[in-house]
């Protein structure tokens, strides 16, 4: 499928990166931006990420061969069933958010089978169109999660579009998307908040690059995280009870003083830790 | 003081990089370096970090102005009566333990009062003299831990050895820093092992950079690690409490779905660790 309209729908970091990365690699794309706040599409607008803006929904995707919604998750819902009567029969709907299973239920109930789960993996604690990258998404995975409802010819359209953005691709299902990124995204996040939620009397002053980095995603948007959490606070709760496991293993080493088995159980650690790197 | 001749006890990355540190800021200054394992005595030779070698404690120390212990905590009480013979009388000795409780004791049983307690927080997951380098500690945070046993003289000359080799100062009781510290650092190093500990069937894989700065820590040395956690397990086994007191906040919510109370605690935290940073 050739791209000549492209609707991106929430245009901060994400939004306003795929425009700019769109722009730069697909030959006479139109963008058009959707966002609630007149100045964060005036802002895309400057920076060159869209070409038009549009302050409602449904008018955005009017023309579009391909959507993208890039809103917080908590507002997919709503934003799904504004657009879902504008687009024409060809359109092609897609979104990057950060959660799949509830996502592509409400998708496929209100769009269809031209309805695709995709999960770019990039971004930052930064929020903002201000901080939006024509390369955000260069060499990052993206995670489709189709269904066997899901177009076929969509899901490669979907998969050429991130392709074209410069990312690598896989595909799971949504079910074990979310298990997935409650272990390696979404309990992280909680982790981190924790950590500096434990800081009392100006410890965190203290703090060097080590609790900088551990912590450093707990600086993330408060209202976007609790979507995700909640979404997702099934297999979020379930991480949480691994975690807890974890937690008490150290605490039963330290109290019997069990320097052998605290050795084993933080190179053990180590290993993976190194190994999820390569 | 002017220092003539300073030891290092122990030469791997800290002990290395406080090696071609001094050399490059303090004139004529002649460095014997001491480790158990002689290839790291030669290869810290060659990178020019240490002017001489020596196979054993008591022997590296005898004509130091400046004794500095940068081995593993674990060892500190064995060294420190090791070298408490052949000290000149004039000599200062300090460490850069990540503990200071335990360690100010045993140097001020063994030492004296020209014993003071460092902690230059400055370091990575790395391990080895391969690693070290000259501007480590460059605008890195040095505590100290002076009690009122300790020499002021000895006070002054370690607190302007680390300020020579450009680090800020401050001082704090070796009690509470150990608590900080416990906050700050220990807790967190045990958070990022748990984390890694938790990921299952290939999810770490996923990780994006979020997982990979939250969990780099964890890539440090076990046995290292071990030690530090041990010796301070009261602060860590009180950090743990905390942290599991966080984490059961944020089930009640999940379970609760209580949104309006998930996101003011993550917005708290966030203000928190944005404040850290300043």
């Amino acid at each position: 499928m050739r791209i000549r309209v492209l609707s991106i729908i929430g245009v901060g970091l994400l939004g306003g990166s795929i425009g700019l990365s769109a722009k730069k690699r697909i030959k006479h794309v139109k963008i058009i931006g959707y966002s609630h706040r007149p100045s964060t599409l005036q802002r895309a607008l400057q920076i060159g990420a869209i070409d038009q803006i549009s302050s409602k929904p449904a008018d955005a995707v009017r023309d579009a061969d391909l959507v993208i919604l890039c809103t917080p998750v908590g507002v997919f819902g709503q934003i799904l069933r504004d657009i879902s009567t504008g687009l024409n029969k060809s359109a092609i709907v897609t979104d990057v958010g950060s959660t799949k299973a509830s996502v592509v239920r409400q998708g496929e109930a209100l769009i269809g089978p031209r309805f695709v789960g995709s999960h770019p993996m990039a971004g930052s604690e930064k929020r903002g169109v201000e901080f939006a990258r024509a390369d955000l998404f260069d060499k990052a995975l993206c995670i489709l999660t189709p269904t066997r409802q899901t177009d076929q010819d969509a899901l490669v359209s979907v998969r050429s579009f991130w392709e074209t953005l410069g990312m690598r691709l896989t595909q799971l299902t949504a079910a074990k998307h979310d298990a997935m990124l409650a272990e390696v995204s979404h309990l992280p996040h909680v982790v981190a908040a924790a950590l500096v939620g434990v800081q009392s009397g100006g410890s965190a002053k203290l703090g060097g690059r080590g609790f900088l980095d551990t912590t450093r995603i707990a600086a993330g948007d408060g209202a976007l995280w609790r979507d995700i959490l909640l979404d997702n606070r099934i297999n979020v709760l379930n991480s949480l009870e691994k975690m807890r496991a974890e937690l008490s293993q150290v605490e039963r080493m330290l109290k019997d003083d069990d320097a052998a088995a605290l050795c084993k159980w933080l190179d053990q650690r180590r290993r993976k830790r190194i190994a999820a790197e390569k």
